[in-house]
């Protein structure tokens, strides 16, 4: 069942002692630039650098002890992993991440630094799916999927409702789409506390199965994206996509340039470092001046984790 | 005459309208990390990018209508050509800005951004010094030295009034050093509002001149830096040398190598972007942690003006 306000409400409850209610800035400069009033939610100075901190703990902290005494696990090699790994320590219970064997170093140490054990699986999805089979199977941990569970959905809606409580009804909420849980989040969301707001998702146009999905009004799996934008390779969830079918107004392809073009600007502009993923919104809007002109505009910086020694512009 | 709190005060009044009162990070991980409490004073938030901002607008509006009115100059390649540029943009007058003729794209870009014109020299001091007295003397404009003028020294202070205001009592205030001007009105701000607090200073061992002026107690100017913390290569002043003799309680050296190590991590952990000079004083905490460890101290990062294509571990 859809999830309600409520329990938006009561994952915030949930969640509030673990994570940053993090900040909203703004650009004057960018605005300038781009004729619109942007809102920026900063999820990259969340805890472990990303909104997922916000699923990972909703979902860890609403098990019962029982459930978690065996541990929790995930495949995911980004900021899913580390947000879980991290939710797992503060709730006393063991981590078991699998991550593809190809993962880079410093994803590899985020996930240790957190307390994560990592299993290494090949870089496919089949691969993937099999090692975490095993690794449940062996250690009797609970499965938290990255996006396709309501506590998940439910949790990351609550950077959208900060950001509301915070700007009142803007014209546009703006977000990437990967799998879809951010994005399904601030719809519900967006829809219970500002329903005049429209609700657009940003997806690379290199992985934009989102976007075929949605207008298709059929799933489409994501086979062989091809972008800088890390966080926004997968498909959407089974839970997810009936929710962006109905809530979201709009989504957006950008191209590879734009969203290095948006990422430089906003470590230049605003001195805060975005993940490729990120600046998928702001290229969306860097893309299309004249729809977005003089509106005022609600975009979540999705989270900050960048191996600076391979930025995508060097 | 050394400057008063007043003299601050004053400064603080006349700048307020042109620049940020920037916000106060800390970072839970950098703490643990190094065993102390860390306050950064993001000026890497400040108008322009930099502190600059706060002495190039006192400056430029303590000038009546009268002195303004053939505009201002100065040679400087790095933040304060931006903030002078800005500032006399607000003020509604011309910024001629000699810059050596092997300044970074990026940085004449900046320039030309904030509308200073520029008038390009050799790459070393006496050409610089050569080509300011021509402008000036063709402009019939108003010289504003980078750090030499009691004008910008009372103005650098503010960060630390704004600091001490809202953190009261540190144990250290901690500062980078380069021509002295940040150096010199933290130090008097700290000593009129918390004279228990010591005040520390950081400089790269490339670039050493101010610890050997410090310590030798006579006048050694900058020759030959080499560091990658590039606002730091100036020599001290005549106005700021002495100020700093007297109220600076010790000065810190660093390698290169943990200046770029600082960096990284205020980059990876925090999710904001700094320049190399302003990642010296975490340089120094990292090098000399035993002696920071349970302290509070008060970091001012002084600038956030990269060259991204150009990062120091690519």
């Amino acid at each position: 069942m859809t999830p309600t306000l409520d329990d938006i409400h009561h994952a915030a409850d949930r969640i509030r002692p673990y994570v940053h209610h993090t900040p909203v800035l703004k650009s004057e400069s960018i605005d300038k630039l781009l004729k619109a009033r942007i809102y920026f939610k900063c999820e990259n100075f969340q805890k472990a650098g990303a909104f997922k901190s916000r699923g990972a703990c909703n979902a860890v902290f609403s098990l019962t002890d029982e459930e978690v005494k065996n541990g929790v696990c995930t495949h995911s090699s980004g900021n899913h992993a580390q947000a879980l790994s991290r939710a797992a320590r503060l709730r006393g219970c063991k981590a078991f991440i699998v991550m593809p064997d190809n993962s880079s170093k410093v994803k590899i140490d985020a996930v240790n630094n957190y307390g994560g054990r990592i299993f290494f699986c090949k870089p496919n999805l089949k691969s993937r799916e099999e090692t975490l089979s095993e690794v449940q199977k062996k250690m009797g941990a609970v499965e938290i999927h990255p996006y396709n569970d309501y506590r998940i959905i439910t949790a990351q809606g609550t950077a959208a409702m900060e950001f509301l409580e915070e700007i009142p009804e803007p014209d546009i909420m703006l977000v990437p789409v990967g799998g879809g849980g951010l994005l399904s989040g601030t719809a519900l969301a967006t829809r219970y506390l500002s329903p005049k707001t429209k609700v657009i998702a940003a997806e690379p146009a290199g992985a934009d199965d989102a976007y075929r999905s949605f207008y298709e009004k059929r799933f489409i799996p994501s086979t062989d994206p091809d972008t800088i934008a890390d966080g926004l390779l997968t498909s959407l969830g089974s839970l997810t996509y009936p929710i962006i079918l109905q809530y979201v107004d709009q989504i957006i392809r950008v191209s590879e340039g734009s969203i290095m073009n948006a990422m430089m600007l906003v470590w230049e502009r605003m001195k805060i470092i975005i993940e490729p993923s990120s600046a998928v919104p702001l290229a969306a809007i860097m893309e299309n001046t004249a729809k977005f002109s003089g509106k005022r505009i609600g975009l979540i910086i999705s989270g900050g984790n960048v191996d600076l020694r391979k930025l995508p512009w060097n």
